[in-house]
């Protein structure tokens, strides 16, 4: 192709094509690959994005944005025949306004910046998850990230207030506001959220911030049957008016394997139970809250609710809490190949739905060890599956082993991760044909000529 | 017309015409005139819905869907050529679950209804507004309607996790998950909320619960600086951690004819200041959370950040504070005509702006009174303009007057209560031309007969 068309709206240094292409990589996950593209583009404003976007709709090239590609579904792949827009560059905290508690953030910054900024001004983004290091905002946008404290602030959609977006035409349609209520007709903006870059290149937002919390405390809890997890959710959610901000479920064999790996991540409780709880509140008042909590769980010892709980008396046991829960290369380096899953469901159907799948997978040749756990407050269970090759047909069968059924449940194939390329057969196991009807047709009238991130989701 | 078409799918008793219609009524600030159709239905399952929508399709038959009639901007106004779908037999509770802690219910089921059976579940759906008797959730979704509790809880829009509607051409579209998480490609719900009956006909949802709190506290507190108020509002947000609920501003001569027209009203602070602010926190521990909320009140004034505040000492003290905030009627009675205003903008900018409407405005001739109240926390402010005459001059001055520069600031023309008939010409001042033109191409796909609510919003 001829690179000279972006000359004229970028610098030689934002254009990045042949060899050069060779250091650049394709996925946290496949860091050994190099980036097929057609060339890799590196803007720095808005406007330079529509121009790039103007010329790729007039001459039909097909775009894949790339933020900081930690996403788990293959929707940042490419075939080499597409222009790469990397949005690295775009990475400007713009303001933060401390009355309006909001942040104006270019697509490109990563959240740890985005944490570390708002930290400084006594406010709080409280979306989190192990990636932050990487993540950017307009990946975590158009995907509609959620992590570890969707149970008390919401996923990715209820903290955008703001967003600018190009179209796949390269014109600007911006809804950059610092205002929590705007029922000024549709909200088109929420398109874009969770959409993969299919619909619209993100290359602005304004971020809802909290109040920064002043205390932290987390406990790990024993428990032997599922329901008496679901009761205990209940009773620390309303006990804890509105401070509950994680509660994450481990299997007894997951945990296992996630604290024997080393001193780092030894057990808080000992290897008896079936399930662990880690929870965490967030609070403003260190004291109060601690000793708050400290009942609260007392109590539920006391009533039988729950068996044993032990929990952090320090930032540093905090930190080894989640360490423990967070760092999943635990598990994925004890499997020869792995394939996981980030399902949901309703919080009642969780336990037996698993017990049920532990069950059938371990009939299935080829599969070696199941690990479960996840964000059991929001129905959103991850499993790693570990399995001794990579045939389609072993693929297959432990797909159909975690999907079947999930639609009868109420369920979804993808939580938070999204469709990508992984998932593409199997949205239809959770949504619709009226509803895919709909999204292709509001494809179409966005992405007319079929060039943003083709191929992905549909 | 001939009705007969509709006695294929319906009951007789659920088809009303002719007279039948003048004892059906318009709008709640209209109930003296009666309703213009070509006939009203009142269909009682989805299905129904379904059919009549076909038939409609088929015949290019434009339909107005009837909730609670409650909204303020006309979006339920007809002329007398539409068929009006009333959803007030679609009034079923279906299910509470406990441990999923979701409500599903068809459309027409009545706020106030939905609170009670909540309670009756130790649980809460925290909507919360003055026409909670009234409006249904079909209407409310629809409008995506706020309140008195979204700093904590969130609009409408946070609030629904699954959604079902007919479409303009009778298919049904169904997304009834209970689950908070599903990342499963484009969230196509989102389109139904805030559209006010334009896109869809919402028949279904399933509704967001809370565990119901113990505790509820209240107070007045005194301001004379604007930016003091906005000092307080990160204070109590930050020390209260996720517990403040409300925090509600009144302008000094809003406050004193809201508490001046009889005992039930009766000011909780004398009239000295020039702001007065009632906030609102949920807890779970009647004690414990009394005493924070005093002591942080009592730190307030200590550090003078405050001037005076007063703390509800009762469960009816409470309802004393809130009547005052909620019974807008206190104001209306005494206009003579009525013009008002529901804009939002960027929290910082709101002390200066108001300062200067209630300056331009006063120097308009035909305006009697202006009054100023709202949900500042959200950025939300109502206006009450009270003025001698009706004329469209008139209405226009008053307008522009409180609509120019909001676009500028980033502000909206409706924070709550959407477009309707009565804003469509002031859409353009808080969209831009793209966002217009999206939202239009949205409509020309969903509903490319244009029968779905014809010349509203746009
Ligand atoms: C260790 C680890 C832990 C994780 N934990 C979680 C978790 O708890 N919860 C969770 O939700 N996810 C999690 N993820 C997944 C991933 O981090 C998220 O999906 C993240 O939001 C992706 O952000 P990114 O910047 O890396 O996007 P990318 O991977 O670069 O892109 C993701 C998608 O968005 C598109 N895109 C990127 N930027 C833009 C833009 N500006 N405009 C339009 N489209 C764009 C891409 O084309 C692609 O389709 C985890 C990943 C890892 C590696
Ligand atoms: C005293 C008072 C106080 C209020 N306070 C607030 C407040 O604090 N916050 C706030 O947001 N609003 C407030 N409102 C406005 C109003 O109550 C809300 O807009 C409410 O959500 C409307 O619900 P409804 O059932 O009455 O809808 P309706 O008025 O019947 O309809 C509203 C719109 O939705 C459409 N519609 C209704 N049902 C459906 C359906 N099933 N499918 C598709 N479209 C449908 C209608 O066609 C119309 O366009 C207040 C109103 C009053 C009278």
């Amino acid at each position: 192709m001829d690179f000279s068309l972006f000359e004229s709206v970028l610098e030689e240094s934002q254009i990045i094509s042949g060899d050069g292409l060779k250091v650049r990589y394709h996925h946290i996950w496949h860091m050994d690959q190099p980036l097929k593209a057609l060339c890799l583009l590196l803007p720095e404003t808005t406007e330079e994005v529509s121009n790039i976007m103007k010329i790729c709709y007039e001459n039909d090239l097909p775009v894949v944005v790339h933020g900081g590609l930690t996403n788990l579904v293959g929707s940042t792949e490419t075939d080499g025949h597409e222009v790469v827009i990397s949005t690295e560059r775009l990475n400007n905290i713009e303001e933060i306004d401390t009355s309006s508690r909001t942040m104006t953030v270019q697509a490109g910054v990563i959240l740890e910046n985005i944490h570390e900024a708002a930290a400084s001004a006594d406010l709080l983004f409280p979306l989190n998850f192990g990636a932050r290091g990487s993540a950017q905002i307009g990946g975590i946008i158009s995907t509609n990230a959620g992590g570890l404290r969707v149970l008390k602030y919401g996923m990715t959609r209820q903290l955008i207030l703001g967003l600018e977006a190009v179209m796949a035409d390269g014109s600007i349609i911006s809804s950059m506001k610092k205002i929590i209520k705007d029922n000024s007709a549709y909200d088109v903006k929420q398109l874009f959220i969770g959409s993969e870059g299919t619909l619209g290149i993100v290359t602005k937002a304004i971020l809802k911030l909290e109040e920064a919390p002043n205390s932290r405390n987390a406990a790990y809890i024993g428990f032997n049957d599922y329901h008496k997890v679901v009761t205990f959710l209940k009773y620390m959610d309303s006990n804890l008016a509105g401070k509950l901000s994680g509660f994450e479920l481990i299997w007894r064999n997951s945990y296992v394997q996630m604290t024997s790996v080393s001193d780092a991540v030894r057990p808080p409780l000992p290897y008896e139970y079936n399930y662990y709880v880690l929870i965490e509140a967030l609070g403003s008042h260190p004291q109060n809250d601690q000793i708050e909590f400290q009942v609260l769980l007392e109590n539920a010892i006391e009533k039988e609710q729950v068996l044993d709980a032990v929990m952090a008396q320090s930032p540093s046991d905090v930190e080894w809490f989640f360490r423990i829960r967070e760092d999943v290369n635990n598990l994925v380096d004890f499997m020869k190949h792995d394939q996981h899953f980030d399902i949901s469901l309703p919080i009642p159907l969780i336990g037996q739905y698993i017990a049920d799948r532990y069950k059938s997978l371990s009939q299935i040749e080829g599969v070696e060890q199941v690990f479960a756990f996840g964000h059991v407050a929001d129905g959103n269970i991850h499993f790693m599956v570990g399995k001794t090759n990579l045939s389609p047909e072993l693929k297959k069968q432990i797909d159909h082993c975690i999907y079947d059924g999930l639609k009868e449940m109420g369920g979804s194939v993808s939580a938070e991760h999204g469709i990508g390329t992984h998932k593409k057969d199997y949205l239809k196991l959770c949504r619709s044909i009226e509803e895919i009807t709909l999204m292709k047709s509001i494809k179409s009238i966005m992405d007319p000529k079929s060039l943003l991130n083709p191929g992905k989701i549909f």
